[in-house]
């Protein structure tokens, strides 16, 4: 299951930027498991990581090597997770990364390396080393469709957005592939994001839009509650678009950055999208929050109550499940007299009970779309965030019960 | 589904307690589902209650009722909640309070009332107050069991468990009664505990105990991670034994404590084995960890994320998932290195990663079974902490997906 339609974008070439993939035979024979993202000289690359503190090791190294050398090559393989592995864990990856490097004739730190999939198994590093000679030679610009394909575990559909704009003279384009569909909480998930352009971006820029991009789309979405040992999402900026630099005074960085804040966003709601069983869309809004965290911390405990999941999934606008949530959000003196919550634009709860003019009819009418939005408005400050999840089915317990036999 | 043997115990009498229960008509007509605990003159009570910040009408009335009168009354409905109903719901708690009051002339405040089931429905108080004759000319003091039936809501099993002990020459009586199987988190859940002794306790220790042993138990448990807006335990301790009152000097006050113990343990673990959809009973416990406060949050983090409960459910000893688990509870400083986890007594994970003496076979073997623990050694400190709940089957979407239709 999975909700919306499914259908990649057509992907601009980002100039500066070619993709490969082949089939090392990871986890099964055959399926396509090995992607490379190839970037020109004097590319620059931001990411940001999982919080887990049990980070794996392709994790720790990627970010040891974003520190020491330019970035030249990001090497992902999907159905083993190189988590939970140990020492040997951090030597298979080191191996492959220095594999590549010899290949192509880089240095070491050159090489990002990602792994997702299973956690707590050996990496089978010899079939990944032995791929890529192959995974080298087939790189192309026009292979966005391929990587996204590559990159999938339990996801139903490969994922992308792309976006071309001018700035001034200069077509700047953007494209970018995401993968995830379980274990997918705020603070990454096992998701991977990478998302590349051809503008000349500042260091500085770069960095900070990573962190601002990611955190208000990959960080605002949540499946499970379960964030993995494995997430990264990386922006990466070739320089080769024609133009000059750009940096937070260029005249185009506002343009620039709401084009990237779509990709991002687009990347992040196909995970959920794609959530593992989900037959709903959810968008989640808090407003007239006293802070961000508190706005927060409901919009979450709502996204993550197994009850509310299960109504969404049922089409059963159970508005005190949603009562109940914001109510052990944690969030101290709560009024239930300023609260007021809504389904799509049918008020459910105000004035501290259901309100007046909501009747069951409206209320099913809502809940039977695929796309809901549930809107809580705590009456306490100016805040407002947002979140997006889905809910909880059948399939959910299905695919998960049955992942690793 | 419900895992272990569901019998009620035989229920010892408890001087001074008299149970009673009737059918309303509440939610459905001829269910039994009002139940009323009478007290003798001189009973002393204290309860704790749930931290939801939109408790229900008869939580905010209880506590109000407990400081102001000697309680003689608990009042318990099922099949509506009596919370997000506004005004109209305090109104409506205050109604039948009043009323049971005026029919067995007591003052309104010596009524405790709880109410149990769907929110945001206003209470048919109507329906209730018609009931109460019949109700409280039933009481007698053998009928714990059918008060255990009478609080049930999507409880598949009645819950009790009850204790003979002496103390010195005087025998001492304690029966408990608690229902509960979903929305069931720490800090209470829609979970209602009822235990009385006729021991005579003074009113300091009965606070200190009400608070200490439900924290322990009530407390420690968690189905779903959503917390009710109407939980509540109460102590009750009628005096009426023989012996002298018993403060915390008394010789007698720690078998006491620990009869206590086990009721309140006994009633909150048989709340997780009647967990929505529950197949497995899982203690998880917590070891080596620096404060107690860590060793909830990792223990609680484990029992509540659905990848651990779904792969519980399959009987997959899926290591992985209650590492990365561990490795988000929010524990800074975590060392994977002095990590290790044990289901049952097979180590899974020791020295950063799969234990070398580990075998699927032996993880398999354990994870057939009904009873299950985990066993995280943090390796880091000296506190222990334990938590129970259940899988997450297939069953739990059904029955929360159906609830209300």
């Amino acid at each position: 299951m999975a909700v919306g339609p499914g259908t990649l974008p057509q992907f601009f070439p980002v100039k500066g930027v070619k993709t490969g993939i082949v089939s090392a035979g990871i986890k099964k024979p055959g399926r396509k498991d090995l992607v490379v993202i190839e970037l020109a000289p004097g590319s620059r690359v931001a990411g940001i990581f999982t919080t887990n503190q049990f980070c794996a090791a392709p994790v720790q190294l990627c970010r040891r090597h974003l520190q020491a050398a330019e970035p030249r090559f990001l090497l992902i393989n999907t159905g083993n997770a190189n988590a939970g592995t140990g020492e040997p864990g951090m030597r298979d990856a080191v191996a492959c990364c220095a594999a590549l490097a010899e290949n192509a004739g880089v240095e070491l730190q050159a090489v990002l390396p990602f792994s997702t999939g299973v956690i707590g198994e050996p990496l089978p590093a010899g079939r990944i080393i032995d791929a890529l000679p192959a995974l080298l030679a087939g790189t192309a610009e026009d292979r966005w469709a391929d990587a996204a394909a590559g990159i999938m575990t339990t996801d139903t559909r490969a994922k992308g957005a792309s976006r071309q704009l001018h700035l001034g003279e200069h077509r700047v384009n953007i494209s970018g592939i995401s993968k995830g569909a379980g274990m997918i909480r705020p603070n990454m998930a096992t998701m991977l994001g990478f998302i590349a352009t051809d503008a000349k971006l500042a260091p500085e820029l770069l960095s900070r839009w990573s962190a601002e991009l990611g955190e208000r789309s990959f960080n605002r979405i949540t499946i499970d509650g379960d964030t993995s040992t494995n997430d990264a999402c990386m922006l990466m900026a070739t320089g080769q678009y024609g133009g000059p630099e750009i940096d937070a005074d260029s005249p185009f960085a506002d343009d620039l950055k709401t084009a990237l804040q779509e990709v991002y966003l687009e990347l992040a709601h196909a995970i959920v999208r794609d959530g593992e069983g989900a037959t709903k869309f959810v968008t989640i809004e808090v407003s007239r929050a006293a802070s961000v965290q508190e706005a927060l911390d409901v919009a979450f405990t709502v996204a993550h109550s197994p009850l509310v999941k299960t109504a969404l999934f049922a089409s059963d606008p159970n508005w005190g499940r949603i009562l109940a949530a914001v109510g052990r959000a944690g969030v101290e003196g709560l009024d239930l007299q300023a609260l007021a919550i809504f389904l799509g634009d049918v008020c459910l709860v105000r004035n501290g009970g259901r309100a007046d003019d909501y009747s069951e009819e409206r209320g099913q009418a809502m809940m039977n779309q695929e796309e809901i939005t549930i809107h809580i408005d705590l009456g306490r400050g100016e805040v407002s965030e947002r979140v997006w999840t889905c809910d909880l089915s059948h399939d959910y317990v299905t695919i998960n019960a049955e992942y690793r036999t």
